[in-house]
């Protein structure tokens, strides 16, 4: 028997989100259900909710991907979850595990398409659509749950599902440790964790940002440098500086500008995405050997080990807690840059949103 | 007493290149002369005497960087060459070796700049340009002389000096090795070196070129496999397939098509460089983790081990051999890409050029 869950959707792209109902579907063999804790606000959830995408794929959509709660139900052949469980889902909810990419635990980019945690169509039950965290409840596969530390702070650890593991899993590709030097583009949702994480690996961390408004934030979050771009100057000063560059602006920004300022063999890395192609100069990047890489969130398996890690690191999101009903007042005030750094929802205020 | 020695060179940009005088420096303790017994032909020999990289720096112009050649003398604090091995000199003959680059083993990418072989001021001659290979005999430190193994053919290794280290050096850098699938872009001087050093590091490896027209040649070098991409339909039906897609190219190509065809974690490295900066999309990016890098010919610790690695595996360079009284029309049949592979000097013919 399927159960209706308080949820808080959008009927129409762009259009204020409001209480809804949203069914969820038995637990399955291998499925987990959980009461969601908290939930993270973030920029693509906006983007979903406001058309950036396309038309909605469902009415209501229920939008929400960095979602941390305790398991309540547990399926007849789950192994790695239990009743009482802190445990979290990102941003997607299932994959094909068969391709080159699922094997490889990288199922972030599944080559037959991942089934994210809301809007896609959910192959655990035809013809209906996955539906996200803004909710008080979930029912998502074991395989895509991961377990949150006991010793986090549960709502802090909310943005780590997804902005997290978006920051994490570059600095570690690309080798961020003792000894490195990593500029962190742009401070907001994605960047301060990018700071934190960065500084836990025991990199050497220079935030740069277009004006020095930020300088006294980056240096609080632990930030060694601080460095401001918008009158160019610093591209210069720091030529041949970084080993990576994360750029965390879901905006263009000058590549050869930024290029520049990678030492040997170093990689400028977006984890935010725009979609408006930027020139690259191909001379800036056959100096000193550097690249340019994508990244797309991370892996499952990769996923726990960012949580672990910031365990053992004590790194969370710094966050403001609001209720349901604040969440179109928290989309404004994100697209206006008016938040120190995560808009997190109280799970508890689903239930009775007018609460 | 500096000596006097018949070349090759341009008086001024542009203009055919004819037999020219040039002073050859002292060997100085830290030198070694050699007699040039070939020097290739390289597209970018063209661009600097054709003044794309600005006018002159000196008249005549010596080019030629892809120089095998015999020790005829050394200075007295030599230590790696003796009279009468067989070496080898590429694109530099100095940098500053200080810098972390230099200290690296990756001089070509000197923060100082390193000493081009021809056309640079000369650290060790005060006033003096260096000038290149398209001559009888050259002085260079012995620093940045390498050795050339006996079993080289020495006519094809010259280009190994340029085109040989510039495909070498990315190929290794990306991990080309059995299991990996490498595609080359374009089939010229560089490329069919990238062909037979990717196949001799025992990946698979497919040429993507515009036509059908070097599917033969292609396959002759040991290439598996050959695609078409000027009608656009190989970009889709070798979506996510390499691991390394190495652009020998110097002209724009599509980068989204292009990086579209790299698999999980995949790298497009380009070793042709183009001044017309590219459009990149970053979604195309971001999915798969893929890189977009640059790469300038190698290191001398590097291109050693290439030179070592080319004799074990009989990798040498296709050639056509030329006198000197044959470089101008040797540069118009390579502006018409009408080489199969390379065009080597032989340098007896420096010594009386009309002859």
């Amino acid at each position: 028997m399927p159960t209706t869950v308080n949820a808080f959707g959008a009927h129409e792209a762009g259009k204020p989100l409001t209480a809804v109902a949203v069914e969820r579907r038995d637990v399955g063999p291998h499925d987990v259900r959980l009461d969601i804790l908290y939930c993270g606000v973030c920029h693509s959830d906006i983007n979903f909710a406001g058309g950036a995408f396309g038309p909605l794929p469902v009415s209501p959509l229920v939008p929400g991907h960095e979602i941390v709660g305790r398991v309540t139900e547990t399926g007849s052949g789950v192994t790695r979850h239990r009743v009482g469980d802190l445990v979290g889902i990102g941003c997607m909810v299932n994959s094909c595990r068969a391709c080159e990419n699922c094997k490889a635990g990288q199922e972030q980019y599944c080559l037959k398409g991942h089934t994210l945690v809301f809007g896609s169509p959910d192959p655990a039950e035809p013809g209906a659509h996955t539906q996200g965290g803004y909710s008080e409840a979930i029912v998502a596969p074991e395989d895509f749950v991961v377990r949150v530390p006991e010793s986090l702070d549960p709502a802090a650890a909310a943005p780590l599902l997804c902005a997290g593991i978006t920051v994490y899993a570059p600095l570690r590709r690309f080798g961020a440790r003792p000894g490195t030097r990593v500029a962190v583009v742009g401070l907001g949702g994605l960047g301060h964790l990018g700071v934190k994480m960065a500084k836990a690996m025991g990199a050497d961390v220079t935030v740069l940002s277009r004006s020095g408004d930020k300088r006294e934030a980056a240096l609080a979050l632990g930030a060694d440098h601080y460095a401001v771009t918008g009158d160019g100057s610093a591209f210069t000063e720091l030529a041949d500086t970084f080993d990576i560059i994360l750029n965390t602006v879901s905006a263009p920004v000058s590549l050869p500008d930024h290029l520049g300022m990678l030492r040997l063999h170093g990689t400028m890395v977006n984890a935010g995405v725009t979609t408006e192609p930027m020139p690259v100069d191909v001379l800036t990047l056959c100096q000193n050997g550097r690249s340019y890489a994508g990244s797309l969130f991370g892996g499952i398996a990769e996923t726990q080990e960012m949580l672990d890690f910031a365990a053992v690191h004590g790194v969370g999101a710094d966050i403001e807690l609001i209720a349901a009903r604040d969440i179109n007042t928290a989309y404004e005030r994100i697209l206006a840059s008016d938040v120190r750094y995560r808009f997190v929802v109280d799970g508890a205020t689903f239930a009775d949103p007018k609460a």
